[in-house]
């Protein structure tokens, strides 16, 4: 974009979406890092940061594995050059055709499935775009969405129906969704445990049954924070551990200062009267996401800091309408409320960073304090 | 857009936002005709719809009166001949200068403020642009966000540093936010009633020291609906009810047949024992409002209906993650769990149309049951 080297923090128009480069190259780091320390591929989701600039952060020698949500990131990172992804959402008919065209064109896309239903009309898309589809069977470690049980005799039903049709089977993927509510150490690290030794079971059962199944998938980003061993685990997916959150935080993955996305905000107007400070950031920039509610610590609708990302004690975006925040002091703090003028402004790290970047159409990087907008990043959004 | 009236809900992708003009349209003519008879202006507020589509069928005899949330709705709406429109987000600097802009392009943009510095700030993104600045002074009537109360003394303040700085008061502005908290018609007629009467009072004090206040405007859905007299009252300011939604079902605004918009969303999988249906829409799609949890009854992320609109008995939008529905059968119900295979369509109505609309880029447009798809209307976006 013109001029965006020009822009500072203090200047930009709000409500703006901030990503600091200091903080997601330190998070990107920790956890390939992690990862290459237990011996397992990481394949980051980036339903969170749909984002090709970031995506090349995260792969700087060139186009890696990626995880991705809707058919559009397929589509969007092909285009740039990522030929090896996972869409880690079941496939309905229209989705199985779209991604055939895909699989047609080049692009190495694995598709989810848990029935044999769903095998058919794969083996049928594949079919129709002349091309050999490659599935996963998606595993349930948690009772969390879908999935099947490993004892479940669909699990090898599911398996025989993919080779009557003709698909490819790709190994096993398993989410651990219910790691999001835990937030102590020893939780986590059972809940780890629990989803590579669920995932290991299902693909042994395939094995013993003659199937293939090369890939071992897991991943959540507090599991694979907390995962000591991944033995039989061949890959791990994660998506927002590249930005962290407010819940990531109140699960105990992060800390504040590792939140990588913020949304600058203007103060325009007060209530002293009531404590309160109102901005123009509403749920529109925020997003609607209260995932901090049912955590030990509720963060309101995000965290308050200034400019330089250094939080004020205690102020949270208490209430949200649509272009309209409410700032106040949380409940039972005797922190003072700041001094906070009419055109002053802040950042809000946010409850969830897929959810609050997923209203915004660019990212403004700044690189640690300072202010300097270096660049402007655009997201994709749709299906 | 290329072939859009060969589709039809059944051929569509999903998820996909589909508005029905048959629905859009009697609730449009029901609010028109409702504030005809009461003697006021009514001024859309196109923060819901964010369309020129919407906007058009509004007003089919050409542009009228809007409100707007963002500049960007500003200049968007400026650009299809809407002139005369209302900002009702606080002004700052920067929102200021852009509007003043406008301004001096010929648009009729109003602002809004409620304190003294917020005058000053104006007069001289007036004078900077060379343009007579129009502001509102925002008036509080429920204690629901910002705005002063008519006895408090900065309301001749503003009014004085408005002159002062060169403004031109275009009057009074308040929003009944609370009323959204409300259910039952006695409650709602006596806050229609109180935002008539408050938004009255400020006037007559303003014109009392001898201040023209031209427009006196209120409005939000639910008193917008349940006011029986606006004496004194000049303009009526309304959004959601173009679309209606659960919250506004759950205050008693509209019933269920009432509702424009829905999510249309494909069936990717089932769990059986648990008496769950997973769907391709998530938050993603339905977005993250939950605004019926508040309310007498909980519509989880929405109810479910047929392509042709009518409704499962019982049957919720129970969780959601990104890109993921999980359907239930309401707790406490026995309705059955309708028989849904892998690829089948629903239709979703969400809680909060505000919301949902934000998360996609257009409507495909349908005109009742039948399920043809006759346009898209893109939607717009950002600040």
């Amino acid at each position: 974009m013109t001029q965006a080297a020009a822009k500072t923090l203090a200047t930009l128009a709000t409500p703006a979406l901030v990503l600091d480069t200091v903080r997601l190259d330190r998070n990107l780091g920790r956890l390939s890092t992690r990862m290459k320390g237990l011996g397992v591929t990481l394949r980051p989701h980036m339903k969170t940061a749909k984002s090709i600039d970031v995506a090349r952060r995260a792969f700087p020698e060139g186009p890696g594995p990626i995880t991705v949500s809707t058919l559009a990131e397929a589509r969007y990172f092909a285009g740039h050059g990522f030929r090896d992804m996972t869409y880690a959402v079941g496939i309905a008919p229209h989705t199985a055709a779209h991604a055939m065209e895909l699989r047609k064109a080049g692009v190495d896309i694995k598709v989810l499935l848990d029935t044999v239903e769903q095998a058919a009309i794969l083996g049928e898309a594949g079919r129709a775009a002349g091309v050999t589809p490659s599935a996963f069977i998606e595993i349930d470690c948690d009772g969390h969405r879908g999935g099947l049980l490993p004892p479940d005799p669909k699990l090898l039903a599911v398996a025989a129906a993919l080779k009557d049709n003709g698909v490819s089977l790709a190994g096993v993927l398993t989410h651990a969704g219910e790691s999001y509510a835990l937030h102590t150490p020893d939780a986590l690290e059972a809940a780890a445990e629990n989803e590579r030794a669920v995932a290991v079971d299902a693909a042994t059962r395939l094995r013993a049954a003659g199937h293939e199944c090369p890939t071992v998938s897991v991943g959540s980003t507090p599991t694979a924070h907390f995962a000591t061993a991944l033995d039989g685990v061949t890959e791990m997916r994660a998506g927002v551990y590249m930005f962290f959150d407010l819940v990531m935080h109140g699960v105990g993955v992060c800390s504040t200062d590792d939140l990588a996305l913020s949304v600058l905000s203007t103060v325009i107007g007060a209530k002293p009267e009531k404590g309160w400070i109102m901005i123009d950031a509403g749920w529109m920039a925020l997003s609607r996401d209260r995932g901090t509610s049912a955590q030990r610590v509720d963060q309101g609708y995000g965290l308050v800091c200034d400019l330089d990302g250094r939080l004020y004690p205690d102020l949270i975006v208490a209430y949200a309408s649509q272009e309209h925040g409410t700032l106040a002091i949380r409940a039972g703090s005797s922190a003072p409320l700041p001094d906070l003028p009419v055109g002053a402004k802040v950042r809000i790290l946010p409850n969830h960073a897929c959810a609050t970047g997923s209203q915004h159409e660019r990212y403004h990087v700044v690189s640690g304090p300072g202010g300097a907008v270096t660049a402007e990043w655009p997201r994709i959004r749709g299906w």
